[in-house]
């Protein structure tokens, strides 16, 4: 990308609170003057002439255009055979990397103050294969499935992420001492992509260690790469240590295709009444600005939505504050503005 | 068991630290008379006439003789084809069900005091089936399986657990979106049991979501039921929020055999040097004394425990104290004779 230039992105507003929060970054966006133009697109699964039910094409089309997409949450469709869809992206477009950071939060007190952890998740297989089958009746296999690619992809991106942004060490999380075989290859693959990285610390780590010490003191941990089910739970545990999947936001990168999206739920209860927290989406959307090289833009927007949790007045209630979705969203603007 | 009899227990101090903790409980046992003859047997693998390691002979007789163990930490061999000494005493004896209550303790703070939960984690199979392969050069397939059968066995447990010790509520926790049928297998085995206790409260959790509330507010849960990983990962976080390994204890039960264990690690750095803490293989011995039906002689001797700690100065160094394992022993014998 050159910068000056308006870039794309696809847009898939999601169900729920979706568009609402959608709609928040788009402002906040337009106030910071970030060179970005969106095409909407809905993903509801349409139903192909065999009766299976698909991505639109549409969307598919146009993530092949723009490469980039952000993505609120997306319902999963209820009724068998129907793939969750927030999956369906993931693979349609080998986004084998699923980045997280979780940082502590001025203004939004846990009872943590000194988390800044990065999950850096295989996005494509492992435990996720979706292969599995019952042998006999009451007897059924799954199958977890690791490679040696999509794990050099994850470990190779894990390194390059590290040394990209200034952090020190990567921490390849696993039970090879049980998965020895899928296990085993995921961690020589992290240990032949530590040898290119000679000024990144390299360790290793069983899971339900990590997942002991990162509650008794996560600043031991800085990037941490694992296998697909590994990063879901430990991501998702950081996340708790910080405020919940409403302040976390999620990346997921391919080689030639990124889509950015919050990882909470559709919030069906509270949809349309003004009331979502736009700030994991907008997190995702400065994630996705860093990952465009517009990292000044990235940078403001970052800052402004930080300041205005840490001042609190416009917090919206699921952080406790009595702000809504707009006003929340007025307040971000503002700062913007005021950074410029 | 009728009381009054003395019992065989089989006792398997294992490395490291473990002939202290084990002697540590052996003599607050004795102070406080409780009805219990130990049988000392090692498990370090014999070579077999076919060039295999297995466990001796003796150690499998006397488990098979008493029904009961408990259990030291064990080193895992170093080399291929070593099974961990751990895995293969749970399952060479079915040892389905593995509980590990985790509670807040007065006297070691950390930043939960209101942890109250128990794993129940199935201890046989699931992803720790071991069944691995290459498919072809850089593609590993790893097997998790799930029976009918073992579910069963882990779920039934589990309600009777909570029933037999006043629980109110078990939660299943499972990924069944992603591994609909491995873990739908589990999740249906698990609301069928449920339908037979309809005086314990019945939930259903996904695993990621569970490790984010538990960091949250652990208060919402009590006991949490779910397949071998999980269990190993929750269990962990759980210990962690109290203070770890060194302070939480661990039950594998099975139909007709129990084996009872601390689950930290042999700490080769200082054994032998009079600092390990015994806490976590006397809770063990303490669930094991329930598990014998001996109800009094557990609450003692736990309260002991628990009042040691909580009054602090025979607490060990890795609580944050100066005592020895021997001065702590020597506090707990003294209150168990004291509550007598
Ligand atoms: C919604 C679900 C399929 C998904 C997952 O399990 O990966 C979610 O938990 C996540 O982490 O994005
Ligand atoms: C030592 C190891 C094989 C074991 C496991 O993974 O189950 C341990 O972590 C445990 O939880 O007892």
């Amino acid at each position: 990308y050159s910068s000056g230039d308006v870039r794309r992105v696809t847009l898939i507003p999601g169900d729920g609170i979706g568009p609402e929060i959608s709609a928040a970054v788009q402002k906040i966006f337009e106030a910071a003057n970030a060179p970005i133009a969106w095409d909407p697109v809905d993903v509801t699964p349409v139903k192909g002439r065999d009766g299976v039910f698909r991505i639109p094409n549409r969307c598919i089309e146009l993530m092949h255009e723009n490469k980039v997409g952000l993505k609120g949450p997306l319902e999963t469709p209820i009724g068998k055979g129907h793939r969750s869809l927030n999956l369906a992206v993931r693979k349609e477009f080998n986004l084998y990397a699923n980045v997280r950071p979780c940082r502590s939060l001025e203004g939004h007190k846990t009872l943590y103050d000194n988390v800044d952890v990065v999950t850096i998740r295989e996005n494509t297989e492992g435990e996720y294969s979706g292969i599995e089958h019952e042998i006999v009746p009451g007897v059924v296999q799954s199958i977890k499935l690791i490679t040696e690619t999509a794990s050099r992809n994850v470990a190779s991106f894990a390194f390059e992420y590290a040394r990209q942004n200034g952090r020190k060490c990567v921490t390849a999380v696993h039970k090879a001492n049980i998965m020895r075989q899928s296990d085993g290859l995921f961690l020589s693959i992290c240990r032949e992509q530590a040898a290119l990285y000679p000024d990144i610390k390299f360790k290793e780590a069983y899971l339900d260690t990590v997942c002991l010490n990162m509650v008794q003191d996560p600043s031991q941990y800085d990037v941490l790469v694992m296998p697909n089910l590994y990063g879901d739970i430990l991501s998702d545990l950081c996340a708790g240590l910080v405020g919940g999947l409403g302040v976390t936001p999620s990346g997921n990168i391919g080689k030639e295709a990124a889509v950015f999206e919050s990882v909470h739920g559709t919030a069906p209860d509270i949809a349309g009444q003004d009331k979502a927290n736009p700030t994991a989406l907008l997190l995702s959307a400065v994630m996705m600005l860093r990952y465009m090289n517009l990292p000044q833009h990235a940078a403001r927007i970052e800052k402004a939505v930080f300041d205005a949790i840490a001042d609190g007045r416009a917090k919206t209630g699921d952080l406790g504050g009595n702000g809504t979705c707009s006003s929340f969203t007025a307040d971000v603007c503002a700062r913007v503005k005021d950074l410029e």
